[in-house]
């Protein structure tokens, strides 16, 4: 969960700026920290904790000068908060220097570090990059690029969507699996790599394509160029980023987010229509597919409930008074929508099932007569391991109890999921070119302690 | 434009963090400075520049003990951004402290402020509330708070809702026009004031009711009561709370604001039909008319915009293709959405149109057929005096444009405002209890250099 | 124990540099807080909490356009360490802008506060300083400033030695006492006042001379005047600024503060020899008085203990092991140059005894054979009520014990303290225009609770 | 020019605190940076930009627990001031967690970079201890810490002290040529190593010994050993040390700092007499060396001038009249006693000359008769490669101008400098023992470019 970009622009002033705009457009998938390295007469690296607006101001990316630059803005995984694990990360090495920014999740790290290990070397964070830029030095010294990248596809098991700055150099990468998204826009005058195409718009380029998984795209002396680098026989593009986790104005994969979530709302009215008065999004993660849900179903789209704008940024106080009124801060139910109504509430998915249960109280404290729950996902059974903060399996209630336990648990009238068919069916890719793990314990490669279907399969 | 709470709370280590929570609920309406002051065994006040969750922290929240407490978030109507004018105000006297939270603005300060001075009196600040602390504090040499209350308001010309912690007594005032609102609320072991009712769902309060034009609330030992200070013979309520302002959660002297903007695209969509495939609001300030509007029509409701919600704490960088950049800063277009399609757009209200002009360009850009405009309110002729910061009538479109003028300048294919008829039906409050100013450039005070009709009526 | 400026400069980009700059001379003078008040096109206040480099960088004064400016620099003498007490305080008033920059402490303060809060006066900070504001606001609606300071002078009690800027006006007055200094200096294009002449070396400039007890000095369109306001029959000029406060190099009311030191450490020889081997000051307090009894006495003078340069800005944790450390990190005792050697230390003066008594045990456990002690001031029996920080009467250590009993308390083998008359030879000033206060109980001004001789002199 | 300290105590909650103080004493080694390792049930770092006092606070220090520990305070050598480079350096590896303060320079580190390099090893910093980081990890894969130290001590060419953390172990080690100082101390409960010995004092430590070049001291399970590593047959501890940069309370090889530079003093005195009034020192550099000179010749020590103790925090302004001010601004003189005086000043060393210049004519401007010039080492003619920040050869005044035309340079009435055999003699210690480089061009180990008399011998 973090966004990347990649940026090569002739006007040596404007590309960190290009970086920053374009990042500020991917802060959805991380908001603790950001940073930007750029070639120019030297290389430089700025990266600090918190939003992307906090972290640089004009007169920094004044002092980024330089041609290509790489971006990341990063969502912490892990309970650790530093800013040594910032990317992006840079290194001085044999070919010069080296900056990476990762999206995904390595499965075999630990091995791959104590592999390095072993050799006397050393390491000065925790994070998986930092495999990938020993890994990345050390074939870099008698390869070029492609050989070097193809050598790294061997050694890595996981997710990993790359982007490169290598001396001057811009090189994007996905994995031959291709779980992360990366595509590529063509600006007046020089090119975008970024996780999503809404950071191609932001920045007013034109999406030219998406990075095919197992595809290089390298920019180089001012000119753009893809590659093959490794044979991508089986895909792994994770349906969650078309479920919740990408901004609805962004193309992944040849697919608009925002169709995807009106055709899972649809779909659900189809499989799971119900007898109400009105349909509310859980804002704002169920708001698309509550709009497609109100056009098929032509029952009133009507919210019960209001977000606090500010509220993402607030910290709640110890204490369980305090806990109690965190609920409310968050969400306000609008009493005159709900009073004496059957409501329907759609979100795009339930993890853990708390925050359900409070807001289907909250609007029934407001006066609903019967709150009714549509998710528009199947059940989240198994964690992910390529890069999506979903809870332990102990966490995932879906994981242990029944459709008609968990609507007892949330305290709904009725509770219905959208079905894998109905997912695949919106999402419209090939159900083996998704990563569909979570939703149904089937991992793409092989995760220690879990089930591979398809590795079996492959033995 | 500025939120204003007063709490009394049995638990004295809880009282800031109610106030805090309340006025985080209350951020829409101030971003510039956050304050609380506080009367416990000693009389404390912590304000900042910023947000409210950056201006406190839960160990400044547990410095501020005591059972009572007023707070305030700012909003900057002139340029000048300065610690010095954060609020509440804070002054020793006489009569002890006195502590103000000002929500208004009054039209003849300079005037006091000069009679003031010639009696040698000096200001440490450019505020009108440094002169409502003044006035009060001479006046509760003599009297009591209910007296003081009335020779305020013989004196004060304009807008002035209030919360006053003077010593442990916590007092909120409404000037008898009513133009912005206050509410009461019921804690569990406690009370609370507040500009909107939403503050008090916030902290899982119960709306008592709305403190009424020219009515005081008092709390005093832990005893709440009303009293009337002034004749209210002529009130004249913000209707711009309604149509762009406030909370749609809050209610504001009985109406829903949510009902009203929904009965407003509802009347829209009566007077100003249109053939169009969709209806999208431009986010957020026009989603809730643009409901109303699809719940009338039967268009359906699909959002041609998306905007990103991180946007609000952006800066935007100097240069031309910075400011170009800076509108795809805010919003993208669904491209998918609009493609081919007639599209309505449907906004609460147009100031200076450039913003308008830019969104429906973009969504042009983005394939749309047809781009039609519908605004939630009346044109927009004249300068508000009491607190909302519009521009000057220079920069005010309406006020020298015909509606075809702006639909060209805006690159419409057509457009619609609301009527001032339909706009008061769907407000449901009489005609003559509203400041209709801005819409029809009746004063209700005496403005220099403006026409109050209602004045030269009493006259 | 504050340090004030007052420039003028023609040179309008330059005045800010040259306050900053003379503050910065005044440092020891106060490091709690500085600011500055400066006024060109506009009028302007900058002020910080901390060290005057940390209050202001490049930037900050580069804004600070004018030709007329004042400054301080505070020490605070009650607890409370807040920006709202930082100086110059600055209001508005009928009479334009007034800015208030004050040395001294006013012992009537309570009073006219009270008499100014009966006007229904309000007050925002809790400094003597806002009532000079009022009162000064107060008299010049109807008097020139001279006039107008004739009547602050009548009606303030304690000392006041005053740096204002009035509109574009620069003044500097000293009350008729004289208890704290202010000097005048000629610069390249300008002029300048300063607490101290230290501040008019820094920056380059000529001593004019001091300015006298009851004078005021004002700059207008470049041009000045002293103006005599008040009568000055009695002077109480602070002798503490020669034993301890004032920076060696600066030459007060006519006397080099280094030479006074100097002085008194002949004096002190001459009046108590002692058989030592070396001579040491107590670092840096006894400095100056240790070089001048090493010359009058013959023997070596030889650094007995070092002191750490960083210390002073320390904090010092909790814990009884942390404040034992807390006396070694501060100083360290020289073992090679006291080990089996009689040693005479000499401090300026000794409050509490508790520091002199932990220095004196640091260079026994060095090895000293025999620890003597000398102190350049008479025993110091009351506390200061015109801005010297001392402790109060129970905690001066010489206002209940006798001079052996201080010297068993330090753990001495032998003490002596300069005579009254061998410190008035020493300052060369007469007895009668000193305040000796602290040493005499004598006040020369009526504080409530103690007795002062010259008030009853006078009756 | 750093400071480091290693700290074992059997409070685990008492370490952070002792490095803390420790550091704090050794502040004058270096102003850039600060931090602190530390191995309890976990290993933490924590460093920061600034002064000790300003990167730790109590809250920090309490978090930091641990029996083991190391810190560091760095001066930068550089212009690039960055927290990457601050020390200690932490690194995992396969031998656990390795942390790194350094005191010293690598001779050959670009050459021991390019090696790992070509092994396809990454680099983060610019540091050279981070080579050092990398070697040892190496080396400790198969050897024991002994062994590592003695195969890292054939690979390094230059200075280097160390400590280290592994794991839970603390190590000082010492290069065999002993450059910069270590010594080792008793706690109460534990042990201390520190560049100097006053960091042992100010924690309440007894010093044991120094460590001896070539020599390690290892504290591991609360023991402490010393080990030798390497043969030392030619040692060249940095005369420098002496001269200026270390405390002059610290004892160094045996050596008081302080006894060394009053020596200076006395041995100046006899090779360079001189017919003056009074004997100032350059504040503080001269202090000590004057009192020697006064000690010895019977001159009065009196001073001329006077320094600003808050002056080394300071910014200077860009502009000629603020750089003429700067001068002012650090230091004045004492015009009463100087003028007309025959003054005689004395410094530990000149390098540039520009400041000497500047104080010689300041004293001028105050009125001396005549003012001669005494310098407490011999001339600077050769650049320090092993820790110390002199200028370039180019920027050294004695590499090309003879002491008269130095003379001249500073406008002095006399000028002489220490013999070189005065100072051996001051110092006491063999001069084949001394690092002299600075002063002779004979470098101990091979420097790229310049002659090494001994490795000439040698080879």
């Amino acid at each position: 969960m973090c966004g990347i970009v990649g940026v090569y622009c002739d006007d040596d002033s404007f590309t960190s700026r290009i970086a920053y705009y374009a990042l500020f457009s991917l802060q959805h998938r991380g908001q603790e920290s950001a940073g930007i390295s750029i070639s120019g007469e030297d290389f430089k690296v700025y990266k600090g904790m918190g939003l992307v607006n906090e972290v640089f101001d004009d007169k920094t990316l004044s002092r980024l000068r330089g041609n290509s630059a790489i971006g990341h803005v990063r969502y912490s995984t892990t309970g650790e908060s530093k800013l040594e694990n910032a990317q992006p990360l840079f290194v001085k090495s044999k070919s010069g220097s080296i900056s990476v920014a990762h999206n995904g999740n390595l499965v075999n790290y630990r091995e791959l570090r104590r592999e390095l290990e072993s050799d006397g070397r050393v390491f000065l964070t925790d994070s998986d990059t930092e495999v990938i830029a020993h890994l990345l030095s050390s074939y870099l010294l008698k390869n070029e690029i492609e050989e070097a990248l193809a050598l790294l596809t061997e050694k890595l098991c996981g997710s990993f969507t790359l982007a490169l700055l290598l001396n001057h150099m811009v090189v994007g990468y996905r994995d031959p699996m291709g779980f992360k998204p990366l595509c590529v826009g063509k600006l007046e005058n020089g090119y975008i790599l970024a996780s999503e195409s809404c950071a191609i718009d932001s920045v007013g380029g034109e999406l030219v394509r998406d990075v095919k998984p197992g595809e290089a795209v390298i920019i180089e002396d001012g000119e753009l160029r893809f590659e093959r680098i490794a044979e991508s026989n089986q895909k792994a593009i994770c349906v969650f980023e078309y479920i919740y986790f990408a901004r609805p104005d962004s193309i992944i994969d040849g697919r608009s987010v925002y169709s995807v979530r009106f055709d899972i709302g649809r779909t659900l009215a189809k499989e799971n229509p119900v007898e109400v008065d009105i349909i509310s999004p859980v804002p704002d993660s169920g708001t698309t597919s509550s709009i497609g849900y109100a056009y098929e179903s032509g029952i009133p789209y009507i919210e019960a409930l209001i977000k606090n704008r500010y509220v993402g940024r607030t910290f709640i106080m110890p204490g369980q008074r305090s806990r109690e009124l965190s609920v409310q801060l968050k969400m306000n139910a609008l009493k005159e929508n709900v009073r004496g109504r059957k409501v329907l509430l759609i979100d795009d998915s339930i993890v853990r099932g708390t925050t359900s249960r409070r807001i289907v109280d909250l609007v029934r404290k407001a006066g609903a007569k019967e709150v009714h729950f549509r998710v528009g996902s199947p059940p989240i059974i198994s964690p992910c391991y390529f890069g999506i903060d979903m809870s332990t399996r102990e966490e995932l209630i879906a994981s242990s109890k029944t459709v008609e336990d968990i609507r007892k648990a949330i305290n709904a009238d009725s509770l219905a999921y959208l079905s894998l068919k109905g997912l695949i069916k919106s999402v419209r890719i090939d159900e083996e070119d998704l990563c569909l793990a979570c939703l149904t314990s089937d991992y793409p490669v092989e995760v220690p302690g879990e089930i591979c279907l398809r590795c079996s399969a492959r033995a």
